[in-house]
């Protein structure tokens, strides 16, 4: 198939009016009737493509997957602790910014967020969440580095979902969230030695 | 009525059965009914102190609020910039610190975080938060300062509630918590003129 032929163009439209009607109603709210009566199509057509609002989320999402898990890849390639860290946080903070509809559903809705947890946790090398953690903190983080870690991508998360950050342009969220994230972490390329240091001193025996 | 009357330890009882059953089930799926199981009582003494699960859950976060409440208050009447974030950081350390299983339930389902906010809202004297990232960034803060404040609060509150440091005590947490958040807001007592540098340089036109 090539694009524009009507099943593609219905699948893109559909998971577009989908990702806009989840982020509106909740997954709760929204009903395949109601994607379908947004579309201009029938239940019978919706369900051509979708048995389930959870396949239709996993689609929606799908992309940002795909993206996340390169990343990791990508940055797990990297020869020092610094590059993988810097890889790793621009890939992350261009992800939010490309994908800012979905990250505020994320942020929001319990319901995909277990959706996108799954397809972290059953992700082909293994969990994202845990490979991201420890590109940014490495292998076995102090409690400190494990929390700065933790905020910082908790804290892009939802700064890049936040409705008070969506007036910016995609650059200009891009380049703050990527100069916050480098602060925020200690500026991966130039942080081994205070890292260390700092590991050493804010280890603290539980 | 002094402690130890039935109806203080009714309501006492009620409320701390509402938070976990909300917890463990989300405002949605957790009914009355339920929470008057878990009780052993009927469901007429549930509503003899509350109507519905709204009024419950307010209940459940008042003390917290008010808490909220005192901290925004004492802070703003420091006289220094750098004090007030200094008192308004350590007070909403404290607060995430002692209200976990709150902090965990306003970060997992919406039901609740809308009564939050609605609460935040209408607190006394103006929204609690847009109250609180001005004691942090300043009354018109840069996009950086902005992004950096929301980071650090979200990403504070989503930390004190997660899983993965559930079982550090305290004492730990709070230290824990309170050492990132000053380091990733730049140690408000000593900050005043770094944050003027770095608000000039990174105030970028829009």
């Amino acid at each position: 198939m090539t694009a524009g032929t009507p099943d593609i163009d219905t699948r893109t439209r559909l998971l577009d009016t989908a990702l806009k009607l989840f982020s509106e109603h909740g997954m709760e709210g929204a009903s395949l009737q109601m994607i379908a009566d947004h579309l201009g199509v029938t239940k019978a057509a919706v369900y051509y493509h979708f048995k389930t609002k959870d396949e239709i989320a996993e689609a929606v999402a799908a992309p940002a997957i795909q993206q996340m898990i390169q990343i990791v890849h990508e940055a797990s390639l990297k020869r020092s602790r610094g590059a993988q860290r810097d890889h790793a946080l621009a890939g992350f903070v261009d992800l939010i910014v490309r994908h800012r509809m979905l990250v505020g559903l994320f942020n929001s809705d319990p319901w995909f967020k277990r959706i996108i947890d799954r397809a972290w946790q059953t992700s082909p090398r293994g969990d994202l969440r845990t490979r991201m953690k420890t590109l940014f903190a490495g292998p076995d983080p102090s409690i400190a580095d494990a929390i700065t870690v933790h905020i910082v991508l908790a804290g892009l998360g939802t700064a890049g979902g936040a409705p008070e950050f969506a007036d910016l342009d995609d650059d200009t969220l891009r380049q703050h969230l990527l100069d916050v994230g480098r602060r925020l972490l200690g500026r991966p390329r130039r942080s081994r030695q205070p890292l260390q240091k700092r590991r050493r001193k804010a280890a603290s025996p539980r």
